[in-house]
């Protein structure tokens, strides 16, 4: 089956709100092994909508409608779909009736223009719009299936479960049915990560493989078609095993785990305690572990040392080093690292120091140089990096890094 | 002229990212006077993306494609572009230059896919991207103009301002222009702002006013269109000066303000020193305020001091206070507030202490509860909150009420 999304709203279309309805149905449609090929997109305009829905008719078999429902006069939905159908708009006395139970439920008099949206096109079905006024319709025309649904998320979403799942879905039997694994990446960039495994990505397609670069780290996406959920899985996990050998340490975890989260995990199941000095991300490695709950367990305290004074004060950065390398070295992150180690009486010491932008750039320090330190018991490890992007781009990607050294020091 | 946008990327139409590249250029468009009455998503597939194509170039003057230009072998909207416009794609040598200095401006090595992203239609323009690899394309086709711009809602947006918006609007006529100004509020919420305003809401048509809630604010937009530029700005300012006379000090700026900005801009204005003492924002309030150019004038250091012995230790807190009512009081936050301001020998000590939760709640201290401390010069300011929300919701709420507090006692 082949569905088409088509979501109806000027708003939409002048960017005033995000078209979260689509990514909901998108998902949930690929859950129920639902191909989505195309989504359109059309303001309050009933010469646009029936162009788009004759469009989507013509090349999918399945059309779901979010929008344009309501009881005002730019919600044209329901007339667009009747001239389509080439069917007339009638009463249906179902949804009168729902209406004005809601109506009476909360407590309000019902307005005459609220009576519009109980009008459907005479061959169709009602659909009951349990959180809120606007019913939806069901149609078929020529072998093909339209769905109307109301454009408030939470009412599109209750009735799409609710209502049109079991009535399209129920008889699923043995369909199609695709799930995905997400792999996370970092210290690799999207095209050498991709250049470690481009045979791999030729020759598969089923899973298939995509590759989405972030700030700091790539995603690869497996996708699995299959009879059932198990099956699925079953292809990705022979996949998944390949892709890990081949990049080793730069795959740091799957779907919705967090860099910061797996280096909790580490730290919290070797009871090691950890002190964070940092200069040019400004608390941000700090925040980031700080987001995990129970991070109290491990993170002993973070000293945000902007100026040389605060990193000899509080880190005993002896002053030599900052006069004869600069606040910006290896050598001072590695007295950074060494400092707050023993200052916060940690196992484990991690520091950054480096050049945020946009100002700070000397001849031999360019905007993005960070360099990274690791002290542990006697041992200190220095990285050295040069981050490209603005401002916060370069605080976000050394905090990545940080967080990689720390999560490599401890794999 | 009338504009059609394309999103290109399965992952859009599996839902698993919300597309606000679409919603960032319609509400652009829309600004800029130009009518936008379509848009389409097609994934990663070059016949599905050459259709849409045509289909936008059968009805609109201007197509702006989002996505597709990355160096992976599912990136197809180069391919696809040469196949509508019936030309060949050549290598643009200024694109090739482009991505050597990126690459040896970051450090790595260009991997030979990365060269993919160089090519172009023969007839068809190079749009540099300042902010990542991929560049964007212009071509001319039967009097229609083609822009296709990376993905990435970062590069997409930097593109669009500085390339795309120079080369297509430079000679606006007299055209119908939308303009709008975001007044930005925090410290109330969204009901009560709306409250506040009701009655001018009600009355307005041209500006129009919507109201938006964020995290630990509340957005309202005032759009008025016409004839001119200058004209729909001289609608707004009224209506703006009697909003802000009803809703006082809420108002912390306007547009792409943001409160971290604001409190910066009256720190070195005034030639003050801040040092942060954070407990349960673990870095956010510092990280915020370090994500500001030139912080270094005013960001004397900050202190995450998430145990009793770092408030003890690196701040002076007394036992006593700790013990006779617990880290999370109005006693400490003084003290810490106190503290971090000798410590680091600053004009202002900026202390929280709550519980971000899930744990670490007591029976008469909830998940959410707050204290914020301002120390100035023998004066010291003490606030208690109690936000709502999970633990990342309740650190950013405080982080934004704490800024508030600056904001409020620099007035």
């Amino acid at each position: 089956m082949r569905a088409e999304i088509i979501s109806v709203g000027t708003e939409l279309l002048l960017g005033e709100i995000v078209d979260t309805n689509a990514a909901f149905l998108g998902r949930r449609l690929a859950e129920l092994g639902v191909d989505v090929y195309h989504r359109q997109t059309v303001g309050d305009n009933q010469v646009r909508l029936v162009a788009a829905l004759q469009l989507a008719l013509s090349r999918s078999d399945l059309v779901l409608v979010s929008g344009g429902l309501g009881p005002t006069m730019d919600d044209i939905t329901r007339e667009a779909l009747a001239e389509v159908l080439g069917d007339r708009l009638v009463l249906d006395e179902a949804a009168v009736r729902h209406l004005e139970a809601y109506f009476s439920r909360i407590g309000r008099a019902m307005t005459d223009n609220n009576r519009r949206q109980a009008y459907r096109p005479d061959g169709a079905d009602f659909i009951a719009n349990r959180r809120g006024t606007a019913p939806g319709i069901l149609a078929r025309y020529q072998g093909r299936t339209i769905v109307c649904m109301p454009g408030v998320p939470r009412e599109l979403e209750t009735m799409f479960e609710e209502e049109v799942v079991p009535r399209l879905f129920a008889s699923t039997g043995d369909k199609r049915v695709i799930k995905s694994r997400m792999l996370l990446l970092t210290g690799l960039g999207e095209s050498a990560a991709e250049a470690a495994i481009a045979d791999i990505i030729k020759e598969q397609t089923n899973p298939t493989i995509a590759s989405y670069a972030g700030l700091g780290e790539v995603r690869l996406r497996l996708t699995a078609a299959a009879a059932g959920a198990e099956e699925a899985l079953a292809l990705i996990e022979p996949l998944e095993a390949r892709l890990r050998e081949r990049l080793g340490d730069a795959v740091y975890g799957v779907d919705s785990d967090t860099l910061e989260g797996v280096v909790a995990e580490k730290l919290i199941s070797r009871g090691l305690v950890l002190a964070v000095a940092e200069s040019c991300t400004g608390g941000l490695v700090s925040h980031r572990l700080t987001n995990i709950p129970g991070s109290s367990a491990f993170f002993r305290q973070g000293l945000i040392v902007y100026s040389n004074e605060a990193k000899k004060e509080l880190l005993d950065v002896p002053d030599e080093l900052l006069e004869e390398y600069g606040a910006v070295s290896p050598q001072v992150a590695e007295a950074m690292a060494r400092g707050v180690r023993l200052v916060g009486d940690a196992d484990l010491g991690l520091a950054i120091t480096g050049i945020a932008g946009p100002g700070g750039a000397t001849p031999t320090k360019p905007v993005g140089l960070v360099y990274l330190a690791l002290a542990s018991d006697g041992d200190c490890i220095v990285e050295k990096h040069t981050f490209s992007g603005q401002r916060e781009e370069v605080k976000y990607r050394a905090s990545q890094a940080a967080l990689n050294l720390l999560r490599l020091h401890l794999q």
